[in-house]
């Protein structure tokens, strides 16, 4: 397809640009469905970084050194796909497909679906948020491995920078330092709902240079040249990242141009005629160019030729160790480590879940290549700090230890860049404060990226601090994320257990939910039998009366009222949970030989019954909470509840008579 | 108490401000938790708002035209009870009982549990953006009611001013020009993990000044008198919200201050001592002098003396309809408003939730006092736009469209102000998207607001956006929020059952979440029935083979299964669940009536099978979806995951055959 003896100089770029308008307007028009307005406006810009600056190999686009780019707009998708299709990723098939049911060009991006796609956007600001994270990995590469060194590029509208998240992301990026990510704002003055005058005037220069960015403005968003003069300048920047605010006109060329109108519906037969026939096209839906293709194409060969071959000979040409190390972020296979895992259980047999997390990590982390993380400046509730990693910044950027700042949103769509980078990163906020990030779990879900999230503060156990930091329903809502692994250890032993079954897997985002509490080191429980999920940690050879199931650090209550009941005759059998999910995954056999039906069954955990009910049919023995909590002490806030060891007695004993 | 014979001007005020020092930290000690440093630090800031600006009834907390003040920073909970302690709304006991079970002095503010609290604040950004919320509403009231003008307050901290939310929510109080609402910003470069430097740098004045903000900065935050000449000149802004940095010092007077290690953790004995010597006093755990009691509200009752008492006499000097209207706002009582409210069945017996509950709102909220409201820039898909009821500005308002942006969490936050204002609001946004504002429907359902959110675009039948935008696990995690109702009507005839269900209830949030898709208005479903939660659509007289249950869409395509199985000669019935919470609250003889035991069950939802396991105790009776939704025309993405009329009549027969 490619022909070396194209004159780079004659081409008329405009035309490729038109041409790539064209394929998107009739992808949208093709699927009936799909966002006009930015594909219009913004083929210069995507044009432009294509075109001129973004490094990449157009035979695979998995090459590890390429330069990251994120549509943010994930409404762009057609605009996309359509670059995606002249870099030589797609076919016109493809294009055709656009919006259809299994297609490789689904309505929003999709890392994994679409070659030359790097991340999955739609949700608005979570794009450029994660850009963060695939700058901060970018940056901590480059200093381990002299054979890193690309860019970071975004391309986001008006939505994202309207999200909390985007702000966010920028401070933080600002803070850091993040030169090599380079933001294209499309910004045309025009959101869904109209224009933009009536909700949203920030000052977006002034804010992004209070925040630490370099800013850059294209008065003229029709015109490529100007739009890639602005992305050499800020290629330059040594310090700061760069806003590079493109003023477009959304929807340019149709008759809707400059209205919320053009957004996000097809154009009309005769609009789309109209805005060929001003290209000098005819009206012939998915008609390319041969020559534009190749035009383009040639243009790319003569910038990035060889790049990815030079880049796996220099790697080919580092230390042993180097490479196999680097060789984690290249190849997802690569990536279970957990052999430089070493823990000593503590001699004074006592030990908060969260300390028990903070010994496994800091083992584990300083000795893992690609293991990276941080706190949303809750380092010290949450015990994530790795002592001997450093702290990452501009000047140390082999610093493992990410200051997220009261930033919990952010912070959770950098740990997926920084996954999508190859990383295994984690994250770190106190359980109840994991809604803040919800929308950003669900990202990671959704990419199946391997994050890890350390949860504390795991229930009303809190005490204190009272029902806003006393989480409830936030477990059920990680269990019911698909893919997302969730567990709730009940003291160090399972805490390793936990550990161990998520290192176990190189997919699936998972959380670890942990009390704030010293409590015993169990001799019932056992790390080995986390991953199966549950497992009997109390058992009676006796006919039994019954079963009680139960997780984290209710688990002790539930293990002393039982032990209490034996004493009085009672025969029951104490379940440990630690994850449900995995346990309902086990076989039939496995399942029955632990919970064996016609036993009644008791479950007891001090958060949302909706998680157990799978399991325990009647509401009745449903020892769990459905409502807020309380501020006190909190073994006073657990018997306000019903869950000390005395109620929990009481009520097992009743329910089992 | 209150002696009119002291001096004003002889008061010597920094022993009052040293007095709730004082107060603040014995209570910490007391309680062994809490945050020393904002109490040392903030203290005259607090006391500069209460003694010399803040406009309240030191006999009536609940004085309506109040200035309100949210505590952004709600760990300075101690601060804020000190504070009360002296403007008489709490007693030493209450101090005593700080952070104790049971109390009326929780960890942090809780509105509706300590007299003169007007916000629950926790959650770091929630109480700015709250507070963004009451400014719209005094807004709004003032234009309405001359007898309306105060000011809106907030203290917040870095940790506040890091998280997205308050970003969005400054940027849009800027657009509004919301002059009234006065922020005092305790700046103090310290967060809990130390200093901000390493993670926080923004440029805060130049950051609000970007937003459409006045700034004022006050660089010695131990000066009651430079706070106070910063407020006044707050006050006389009359375009821009105002942001008053205070540069403070963390733990002022404690060996600790200016560090991390006094933010969060109560101080040593050793430490208390040595503080209360600087002050000049002996370390006696919550000695007050009464003369300092007395000397500070002398000075409210000045400055406030009769304000409430004039308030009312104006209201009752207003007119009839005016008073009445008002009253709802100052009552909650009296605000049950369905009355106005008229829906006629649209003709061609189609027509898709969405514009069902479009023509409800607008038949209700044009007429309603106390209803007001906005879509997070999605007017256009929700359908939330009220026609007649212009849009609110500063310009304008009594508009009661709000204009939110792309800026869910902010969204959901300033539906908490409105309503703790005492309005009715609703907001809107597609279901999926939802998370963004998870933190703040959480404080919605712990404050018990009655706020109505319109989700729209309610399952995987959005179709070709993709996974990215079909809600899959939002039902669920709505339904899991203790409090909050959650309607998913099937037609027309169950969102006006829905929205009347909601109506006649005046506390607790609901959401009412609707298909985008047009959809045929049933025979068998009624209006009447939804507020049961679930009722029978179809029946059969003959001894059932199975009963299908379902919500929403999926209805529909039950119903179609059902009735071409009926002719095949088996009989079933079904029940449409527009609420499954209310079903389960009803009384055991109803739900017998309509599931009774020993008829096979099965469960028809294109979301999160969880919610459905305490009504079907078989996981293989689940006709639900727990994975991702894709992109494609919505009937394949139904049919891809097994709920066309098709499959599902095979699956239906298969498993009550």
């Amino acid at each position: 397809m490619i022909n070396q003896v194209i004159d780079l100089k004659s081409i008329d770029q405009n035309k490729i640009i038109d041409q790539i308008r064209c394929l998107g307007i009739d992808m949208i028009h093709e699927a009936n469905s799909g966002h006009p307005g930015i594909v219009l406006g913004a083929a210069p810009i995507l044009y432009a970084l294509y075109a001129h600056h973004l490094k990449y190999d157009i035979d695979d686009p998995n090459y590890y050194n390429r330069d990251r780019f994120v549509m943010s707009a994930g409404h762009g998708s057609a605009l996309l796909y359509a670059m995606l299709y002249m870099v030589g990723y797609l076919s016109i098939e493809d294009l055709k497909k656009f919006r259809k049911i299994d297609s490789i060009t689904p309505g929003h991006p999709e890392v994994g679906v679409t070659p030359g796609v790097d991340c999955t956007t739609g949700p608005l600001g979570q794009g450029f948020a994660t850009a963060v994270g695939m700058a901060i990995g970018e940056a901590n590469l480059r200093k381990r491995f002299n054979v890193i060194d690309h860019y970071t590029y975004v391309l986001c509208g008006d939505g994202d920078l309207m999200e909390g998240i985007s702000y966010e992301a920028a401070s933080l990026a600002g803070t850091l330092k993040l030169n090599r990510l380079i933001v294209l704002y499309d910004s045309n003055n025009i959101c869904l709902d109209g224009s933009t005058k009536q909700t949203f005037n920030d000052n977006i220069g002034m804010r992004f240079i209070s925040q630490g960015w370099n800013v850059i403005s294209v008065e003229d968003g029709n015109s490529y040249e100007m739009i890639s003069k602005a992305i050499t300048e800020a290629k330059a920047s040594l310090e700061k990242p760069t806003l590079i605010e493109v003023k477009s006109t959304i929807g340019k060329y149709s008759k809707l141009e400059g209205t919320n109108k053009v957004h996000g519906s097809p154009l009309d037969d005769e609009d789309i005629t109209t805005i060929k026939e001003k290209m000098g096209l005819r009206d012939i839906p998915f008609q390319v160019s041969q020559q534009l293709c190749e035009e383009f194409q040639a243009l790319i060969v003569d910038r990035c030729k060889n790049l990815n071959q030079k880049f796996l000979e220099a790697v080919s040409k580092m230390s042993a160790v180097d490479k196999l190390d680097l060789e984690y972020f290249m190849n997802k296979e690569k990536r279970i480590d957990f052999k430089n895992y070493v823990y000593e259980s503590p001699e004074d047999k006592i030990e908060s879940p969260r300390d028990t997390s903070k010994k496994v990590l800091n083992s584990v982390v300083a000795n893992s290549p690609y293991m990276m993380g941080g706190a949303a400046d809750t380092f010290g509730p949450n015990k994530t700090y790795i002592e001997e990693a450093g702290d990452f910044s501009k000047e140390n950027p082999l610093g493992k230890n990410i200051f997220y700042g009261v930033r919990e949103h952010a912070m959770g769509a950098i740990t997926n860049g920084l996954s999508l980078m190859g990383y295994r990163p984690y994250c770190s906020t106190f359980l109840s404060f994991s809604d803040y990030l919800r929308p950003a779990l669900r990202m990671a879900s959704l990419m199946r990226l391997p994050n890890i999230y350390v949860f504390t503060h795991d229930s009303i156990s809190v005490g204190e601090d009272g029902p806003t930091h006393q989480p409830v329903e936030q477990m059920l809502g990680l269990r019911s994320l698909p893919h997302f692994d969730v567990f709730r250890p009940a003291d160090a032993n399972e805490v390793i257990g936990s550990y161990k079954s998520i290192f176990a897997k190189t997919e699936d985002p998972a959380a670890i939910c942990l009390s704030r509490n010293k409590l015993p080191i169990l001799d019932c429980t056992k790390a080995s039998e986390v991953e199966k999920g549950g497992y009997i940690v109390l058992d009676n050879k006796n006919k039994l009366d019954g079963i009680v199931l139960s997780s984290g650090e209710e688990l002790h209550m539930v293990l002393e009222a039982v032990n209490h009941l034996k004493t009085l005759g009672m025969n029951i059998r104490v379940v440990s949970m630690p994850n449900i999910k995995r346990f309902l995954a086990q076989d039939d056999e496995y399942k029955e030989s632990i919970l064996p039906v016609g036993v009644k069954k008791i479950a007891v955990e001090a958060a949302s019954s909706m998680s157990w009910n799978s399991l325990i049919y009647n509401d009745k023995y449903l020892i769990t909470l459905d409502t807020f909590g309380a501020s006190g002490n909190y073994k006073d806030v657990y018997q306000k509840y019903g869950f000390d060891v005395e109620s929990l007695e009481r009520k097992i004993d009743e329910l089992l008579k």
